[in-house]
């Protein structure tokens, strides 16, 4: 599929989902919309992804299939800002993808849009009619399950995921990620965003997710959230338990010491949380925190290698910033 | 309020609303419908209850202001053995009251029914329509809140919230139980249900909860679930964190060992346990299991006092089972 991104005025840093559909994805980006940065490349912020020209609207759009709205805005409100290109986009026929709260299908001038078009809104968010509650069945699955759980909101956790995949696919192995959230639903093409599933159906949601993906030898389930979030440690918890892993893997950014967002709460140090982890997964499933994830971004070179190490010798796990240095055989093997 | 209460077949084991309703609200009940048990009364299976008739079906019902669904199968659904008695209701122009997973409002013959003889519908597990994440300021409510927890689902975490309200008003408190499912929503007339809120909103919609009650020197916030339950842990630690609570109590049946319903899994023993709820509250609300309480149904009056004693010591904080023993002064004193 050829596709244009909307991440207006946040991208490359505040457009998580943008940028991994550049990195991860199997669809063709043909723009990213920005209006603060057109004119510009992808390439010129991100030298290693596909590339693409930053435009400042739909206008300057070559043919497309669909827009796909690549920012996350916290609430995952609509931004009326938006509405321009999204209108531009069903003028043209083109489908236009989201992940938001707001369900896209819901307004009714997108809605007539697409009918008079032929495009298609389709709300990624949108959990399926037909959930359960949990069978606790998840720990049955035949293929190693790894789940990657975080420190806080944002910490690497879905990039996790996709780079122990793609580690494990490199050394010839079927490996799947398991898609729990809105990008990850965005990039696979399936999945399901628990942070919208209610909350007596999330486990048995996730483990439908983990049931899904059919001879595998490893499947890296996307974490959401965090075990001591003060919002969202029931959709990480959910997950934790629906998944059933047999490992987990920590996610955590350099530095952050007290929850982003919700500063007056400090974060348990590495150690601690990754026992706390541990001791929560165990009576459902024996799931160790076998390796370590750290976003090192704010840092210099060596900075980074000291962080990385610090943080392998405080969770006592094999450790590394994937996207600095991506997926060594230690954490590999670890994780296997 | 003059109510009915529907609750063929289940009558009393299997109808905590049914049970709910008798004992800790402010609705007189006039009849309980139950084809199994018709011709009874409920004095004779619940001694310490409001008494009312057990009828086999609407017909044999007095003049009552609605008809209330008072049991709560797994998943939720509605029974179609009840549509007759939910149709006469709403034929005598009554309203209908339930829990359910399926919104009465969303069946046609009953909207209709309701419609043509002025009843309502009342769906009291369907969420507010403007919730929102959680801020993280449930922890700056200036009473008291006290958070039932459990070891697994129906241990009396409802039961041990009304209880223990009920023992500080005896004592000239102030004192309100927030309630967060269907049953505690039905006695009191407000909360919200918290299962069945999208999960990214859990958190937050205890904490409106929590900030709802004014002028109270104790809150008792009503858990739902159990912190390691393969299904329901992530409503359970939406609850811990949203209310963000100046203590536990830690509510248990006596000789469970493994989770109701997914026998696979064991209970983790009761120190663990409490240790473990400590533990997650801590990051966010320092919580400490400062009392327990103990469901002895199945045992004699020995047994019981034997295994409230054990309880207790297992926990390493004062025990009782509300129900056999009432709420004693130790107990009291330590949620205070």
């Amino acid at each position: 599929m050829q596709v244009a991104v909307l991440a207006h005025e946040l991208f490359p840093e505040r457009a998580k989902t943008a940028v991994g559909l550049l990195r991860y994805g199997d669809h063709e980006v043909r723009a990213v919309l920005d209006r603060d940065n057109a004119g510009g490349r992808v390439a010129d912020h991100l030298p290693d992804v596909q590339d693409a020209p930053i435009v400042a609207s739909m206008a300057d759009v070559p043919e497309v299939d669909a827009l796909v709205v690549g920012v996350a805005p916290i609430g995952g409100e609509f931004d009326e800002s938006w509405r321009p290109d999204v209108r531009a986009a069903l003028e043209r026929g083109s489908h236009v993808l989201a992940g938001l709260h707001d369900f896209l299908a819901e307004d009714d001038e997108f809605a007539e849009l697409a009918a008079e078009h032929g495009g298609r809104l389709v709300d990624l968010r949108k959990p399926p009619e037909n959930l359960t509650v949990a069978d606790g069945t998840a720990g049955d699955v035949e293929a190693t399950v790894v789940t990657t759980v975080g420190t806080d909101c944002s910490t690497g956790k879905m990039t996790t995921a996709f780079e122990l995949r793609d580690a494990a696919r490199e050394r010839g192995l079927d490996a799947a990620v398991v898609p729990t959230g809105q990008t990850g639903v965005v990039i696979e093409g399936w999945g399901i965003v628990i942070d919208r599933v209610i909350s007596d159906y999330a486990a048995g949601a996730v483990e439908r997710l983990v049931e899904t993906p059919v001879g595998m030898d490893l499947i890296v389930v996307e974490g959401q959230g965090a075990l001591v979030h003060p919002a969202y440690s029931g959709v990480t918890t959910s997950i934790l338990h629906g998944s059933a892993p047999d490992a987990l893997v920590m996610c955590h950014e350099a530095g952050r010491e007290v929850v982003h967002g919700y500063e007056s709460f400090d974060l348990p140090p590495p150690g601690a949380y990754a026992d706390l982890y541990e001791r929560m997964a165990a009576p459902v499933a024996e799931a160790p925190v076998v390796a370590g994830t750290l976003n090192t971004r704010g840092l210099d070179d060596d900075a980074a290698a000291d962080a990385v190490a610090a943080y392998g010798d405080a969770i006592d796990a094999p450790a590394t910033d994937p996207v600095r240095h991506g997926i060594p055989e230690d954490v590999l093997e670890a994780i296997l």
